[in-house]
């Protein structure tokens, strides 16, 4: 008996870890030790507030940040990737858990949990089938519109930690009534606390590094320093209000974080809740795809190296559904964290198991600390984080350059703040699918003349150009399908109806991709009404794709003229008094 | 003071009927009247029949062919269109209510006098706002295969009647199952009536008119015959029943239809039914303009009239109104009595006028008659009537043209049979537009080369060319936009990979009409990449809308090479010895 072999190759394809961990070297493992040491302690901070911004408890942040960096080591293909809880999709994990109007903790836990997994089965269900290029749908001005706004939208959720009052709902309006409502109500120490947080994150990031470089200190570990902003932040608020007792004065904290690694869970099978999520978790895996797969592809291309979007879809895939075995809710692939990363030499993903162990001896050992965190902190670094995000020029730049990208990007803006995150992303892109083809539905048609000198045509209104009575040539400026069928044959018609002289018809078809059956039958139209008016139609230019199909239908027997290779052996041959042998090359072209 | 001008242009273009009613003459009106007397005859057992169909009383079909017909009369352009009761649009009707769950005889009639003027209303305004072009988005495959799926549907469903069983459903499987489950119920002599009026009309419809015009009748007088047939077959199967007490045995029978002129009626104003309703009503107005309007279309190229497509929205919509306003249901432009209408000689709208005239006379006088028809006698007509609809030739049409519209067509096919005509019609246009652009997003891209003695460039793997070691030249077979720009990107990146001598890259467009914004940003990365390999980028034959566009953007200025008229000028400049004044003549081209 012969099993079926399974070349080594094609085990690496699906297996992307037996590819790099071969040349694994001493030197490789120290690049990728201090990557992960310095990821990690950005990412405590990082999971415990996102995991907040999620309407989670904190310890799911730390949770969703161990066991899917290793799967996304086994089966990611981008070298400096870090993969776990981001701002955009923490956000989107609330609005989805908040539809559901669940109450009892362990049941919003379990919809995370069931989140993560069908996000995972259908990231893993689009790599198997190699529907990457579903992603390609989100054009980038709509992704640029929807990221700015989930920014802000995440920023005005967190105010609430930092003036220390209620405030809820999904939309910029919700979020800023109920805020406003309850002002009067702001508790005093934590307003300080996280105004104070927010002032030091921003100097971090802008001033601390120079600082530390003019000390003299090397430039690497002034970067690490740097990014150890959060948790200098974490650690000085903590103890503040440890040693002030602020918790009595209604300062907010984190409380009790168990302590240990990730408990083994499962996702709810209930059809009910499924269906309930099921769009949510296609959103979010599409989302976190397109966030994950454009940074990694911007790393890999600085190195000069290439990842594979259909394996990334099973490397995330298996993250999410090992977020979901673990405790963790979903995630994908974060722009800063994997910038860090990459910054600081990871050179293989095991830079990512290494995190994962280090947040994994942080959920061991750190949490006890944890208990007396102010809320307020991780909101002032989740504010800071997402408002590089918010970058409004992508409107200008659409603005001068197309004004239906524009619409797409500010329609996108617009409905994400207003309706939230799963509106927002839904109709920007049923938006920029609709004005594609409303486009295309009506295609630019020019009649085209010779340019003398050459045996070039262009539109007679452009360009100064040479031209026969007896001949019409229109250059169609689309390919012709069942959105624009009818209304080549209107133009067609209206552009012959009271031109006298005509004698033919030229349809110049060099920009026409494809000829469906919609447009195969107002083809036939066209041809049997001219035939009517004694005006022959001809083509020219036709495609080899385009051509096999049409010799595939009986159009060219009907056809009341003929296909000419070149538009120039057209306008010799349709001459009133064409020069002698052209008939023959033109016969001989077809 | 001074009111606005109206001009009698504009009045004429919203009031078709001040136009025709100016010319109309003595001659023009014996030809409406004949023809007006012709589709009454053929029109009274259809409206009974259709309105049966759709699960109303019969009273509602006549209804329904009076004031909807003066209503288009004044506002439509077609001037043969018959308007009223269809098989398609009272099969979705039927749908639409059954959806709604009712049992009370009130509230259905007053859902279907709702849904007619909900539809009323989508048509009027997608008039008002010119929107008709949104009906193009029904390809010509899917509204073939939906017809012929919807005549199946409409058959199967009409078994009921023949067999005198009881029999439900919106598909063809609950509509097969149910009938066989009764079939021991079988009446026979309701089965033979049925019968009978299936095989009588059969003949009338295949041999009557031979036999007529043989014992010597005038051609037009055996027409006007053999469309009574149905009158005939309706008379003496209503004489049977009547003279053999027949409805004693088991045989349904009309009943009642109240006599009398059209009541009074309004439509329902409850929002939530109006929420239930909507998406019917808004697939019944665009199946109900698109079929309407393809009859019109076909009956006015025959006399080079032309009709006005937002017009006739305006036209349909008034006449769905009406409907709604005088106890009527959803109507529309029927095919086959718009053909008897026009082969009769009506000549203006006012044969559909007079038709409305007969239609009231017969509710005014006629109906005590109906009383014994058997209804079986009515489902005979529609059976007869629809199986001229079923048509799976374009199934055959397709497979051999375009396996994309085939399948868009098996599957509307499919899908209306197996759930019903609002999923297949839905379902065709979502997979007729899915397919379009997944075919988009993976473009046809060509490497072409110089045509040996012209100045033509055609696809190296198709023709014998002349290409140059230093210079890659890729024809883009399609618009540039988000969801193919990053498959663009790969394949230009893969193209030049592992080419050595490369030096230059013209990508060429005379096949891309439009470039996003999306793709800009593609164009922008790969000029970036291209250049850190040491190899330029040009652009040819863009044309003028794209090139505007490309100007209003920085990439001009960053792109590595230069921007060539046409084809030719790029490869005489590129090449590695050019012959000299060629720079110059390109840059003076840009």
């Amino acid at each position: 008996m012969q099993l079926p072999q399974i070349t080594r190759a094609q085990l690496e394809r699906h297996l992307p870890i037996l590819n790099w961990s071969r040349s694994y070297t001493r030197d490789t493992a120290t690049s990728d030790v201090v990557a992960a040491v310095i990821v990690t302690i950005m990412l405590i901070p990082q999971s415990l507030a996102y995991a907040l911004l999620a309407g989670l408890p904190a310890e799911m942040g730390l949770y969703a940040s161990i066991l899917p960096l290793v799967a996304y080591a086994i089966f990611g293909t981008s070298r400096a990737l870090a993969v776990g809880p981001v701002a955009v999709v923490s956000l989107m994990t609330a609005a989805a858990i908040g539809n559901l109007g669940l109450t009892d903790p362990a049941q919003i836990a379990l919809a995370a949990i069931t989140l993560a997994f069908l996000s995972g089965a259908i990231l893993l269900a689009m790599g198997v089938l190699r529907l990457g290029f579903l992603a390609n749908f989100l054009s980038h001005p709509v992704i640029a519109g929807f990221i700015t706004a989930s920014g802000i939208l995440i920023a005005a959720s967190q105010l609430r930690h930092i003036f220390g009052v209620d405030a809820h709902g999904h939309t910029l309006i919700e979020v800023a009534s109920t805020l406003f409502t309850h002002l009067p109500e702001t508790n005093f120490f934590t307003l300080t606390i996280g105004i104070a947080a927010i002032a030091f994150l921003f100097w971090v990031r802008k001033g601390l590094k120079p600082l530390l470089l003019s000390t003299g200190l090397p430039p690497r570990l002034a970067d690490v320093l740097a990014k150890a902003g959060p948790v200098a932040a974490v650690a000085v608020t903590t103890l503040a209000v440890w040693l002030f007792g602020l918790q009595n004065w209604g300062v907010a904290i984190v409380g009790t974080v168990p302590t240990g690694l990730p408990p083994l869970t499962a996702p709810s099978f209930d059809p009910a809740l499924w269906s309930q999520l099921f769009m949510s978790a296609l959103l979010i895996s599409i989302i976190g795809f397109v966030e994950s797969v454009s940074v990694a592809q911007t790393l890999a291309a600085k190195k000069r190296q290439r990842i594979t979007p259909d394996q990334e879809l099973v490397g995330l895939g298996a993250s999410n559904v090992a977020a979901a075995v673990s405790g963790g809710y979903p995630v994908t692939g974060g722009f800063a964290r994997s910038v860090v990363n990459f910054d600081a030499g990871a050179e293989t993903p095991a830079a990512g198991a290494f995190t994962a162990i280090g947040i994994a001896l942080a959920a061991l050992l750190l949490t006890p600390l944890l208990f007396f965190l102010p809320k307020a902190t991780l909101a002032a670094t989740i504010i800071v984080a997402v408002l590089s995000l918010v970058d409004f020029s992508i409107l200008k730049k659409t603005w001068g350059y197309s004004k239906v990208d524009f619409i797409a990007v500010a329609a996108t803006i617009a409905l994400t703040l207003g309706f939230g995150v799963e509106t927002g992303v839904s109709a920007g892109v049923i938006l920029s699918i609709g004005l594609h083809l409303y486009k295309t539905s009506r295609p630019h048609v020019a009649e085209v003349g010779l340019v003398p000198g050459t045996q070039h045509f262009r539109n007679i209104l452009r360009h100064e150009v040479e031209t026969l009575p007896e001949l019409v040539t229109l250059r169609v400026d689309e390919s012709l399908y069942f959105a624009n069928a009818r209304f080549l044959e209107d133009y067609v018609l209206n552009r012959v109806a009271c031109d006298q002289p005509l004698k033919h018809v030229v349809l110049m078809f060099p920009a026409v991709n494809e000829v469906d059956m919609s447009a195969l039958e107002s083809l036939e139209e066209i041809n049997k009404r001219l035939s009517e008016m004694g005006i022959r139609l001809h083509l020219s230019e036709v495609k080899g794709p385009v051509m096999d199909r049409l010799q595939r239908s009986h159009f060219l027997d009907e056809l009341t003229g003929q296909v000419f290779l070149s538009q120039y052996d057209a306008w010799r041959a349709l001459q009133p008094d064409p020069p002698t042998g052209t008939d023959q090359e033109s016969l001989a072209a077809q």
